[in-house]
């Protein structure tokens, strides 16, 4: 078969994994798929994510591309991985795309949520899902401030020390929180065009120190204007965080479109 | 310190447990949680719950008691075994209770819930807590003749056969079905006044050959009458069923209280 690019939509259980991005001796989602691919094809392929997840950060939908000259039909890949997978990875999706389209570059946004999990006692079913958060805080503060973020503004402060990015301005399209009160659980839902490294769990650990009453809000804009770091709050937890969506732009990928076998929606 | 009779409810994923009761060579909740108050305590204690789980059954709230001298106060057990056990078990209340109180015989219902996924993708977060079933049935069909299922009948064949017990009448009093359409998943909530081995899961896997057109619901009435097993369908998989809830009579409990540290409420 002639080499084809292939997009691929993927689910996974962070638990268990060193984050996405293949590390010597360390369990990787991108070496996991590369290595059941190489195992049922023979063949080895390179996966280029929309971005890189940390250890212990989950997906809902992430997407990566790779070039395969394998036998399989494009729509059949999904089926043929998920046969070798090990259970917390799943290939949700399988297309043919155009040669030129990248996962990471023709992105044009991504969905996160954050799960806060709010109850006193211990949860078995969220110990790996969640920031156990059993302290007091205002959910009218948390919805409140959260507004301060939206917008185009420069996160530098938003991003992990050390960060060697040198655009750090970023929009923030919309903020939602949904509340599960039965299960005693929150997620905040973040879009934007994009993310510095660490950028929402930066954001959540300031909001959580905002609706906890150590923090007041406009220290939000404070660091808009002063680009520290340190005057915002912790980074919260890793198993907290879920990409959720990955954004590309119809007329930008139809634009490099080629064999696509089903035509890849927006949003 | 003098005898008392401790309460305990208790959370767990049982994904990586062989069930509830203690067995040779295999790991169970009730010997991990009699482990940890072993070794904190140096005493060896025995717990009664309300009733077994199988292997990969989980518990929203289990309910055990147990016999102890130990000098922890007994609102505080709870934090001492926390402290000591694994993630996937969660203690979430001990109080002192009357030294008759017997967390089994004195049960006066229970509720369970069994998820099933019905997405058409393999979802890894779901993978260990929900029974996948990615193929066709009626929500319409599901959710009426649940009801058949309502009220005193002998459910004789709604148990594992091979079961020894002699009374196989129960009553269930609410069957409800809470629909997740944005996550694919439906929770079928059973509350009734007691339940046979594997029955709720018997009632599930026959209520979703109904749903799916493969048997009509008046197998349901004819499984009243015949008491044949073999008429039913299959048993769902065990890693969809949660023990939400047991209920206690406030009176009974009331009449057997020594040393309540906090109210046992009802419901």
């Amino acid at each position: 078969m002639i080499e084809r690019n292939i997009f691929i939509k993927i689910a996974y259980d962070g638990s268990s994994y060193h984050g996405w991005q293949i590390q010597p001796n360390c369990n990787t989602i991108q070496e996991t798929i590369q290595n059941s691919f190489l195992k049922i094809t023979g063949e080895k392929i390179k996966l280029n994510a929309s971005g890189r997840t940390d250890a212990g950060v989950h997906a809902k939908e992430q997407v990566a591309t790779f070039k395969t000259s394998c036998s399989i039909p494009n729509n059949k890949i999904k089926d043929a991985l998920n046969g070798d997978l090990p259970e917390d990875i799943s290939i949700i999706a399988s297309y043919g795309v155009g040669d030129l389209f990248h996962a990471r570059y023709n992105a044009i946004g991504k969905t996160y949520f954050y799960r806060v999990y709010y109850g006193r006692e211990l949860n078995p079913f969220l110990r790996n899902y969640s920031w156990h958060y059993p302290y007091k805080f205002s959910k009218k503060i948390l919805d409140k401030s959260k507004d301060r973020l939206l917008g185009v503004h420069n996160f530098s402060a938003f991003q992990a020390s050390g960060s060697s990015v040198i655009d750090t301005v970023r929009e923030i399209y919309d903020i939602k929180i949904i509340d599960n009160e039965a299960e005693k659980f929150l997620d905040i839902y973040i879009t934007g065009n994009g993310f510095l490294y660490n950028m929402v769990r930066i954001i959540v650990g300031t909001l959580f120190e905002i609706a906890s009453g150590r923090m007041d809000d406009n220290i939000i804009n404070k660091a808009f204007e002063t680009c520290n770091r340190k005057i915002l709050g912790k980074t919260a937890p890793a198993k907290g965080l879920y990409l959720k969506k990955v954004y590309y732009n119809k007329n930008v990928l139809n634009k490099f479109i080629k064999n696509l076998d089903i035509a890849v929606k927006n949003g």
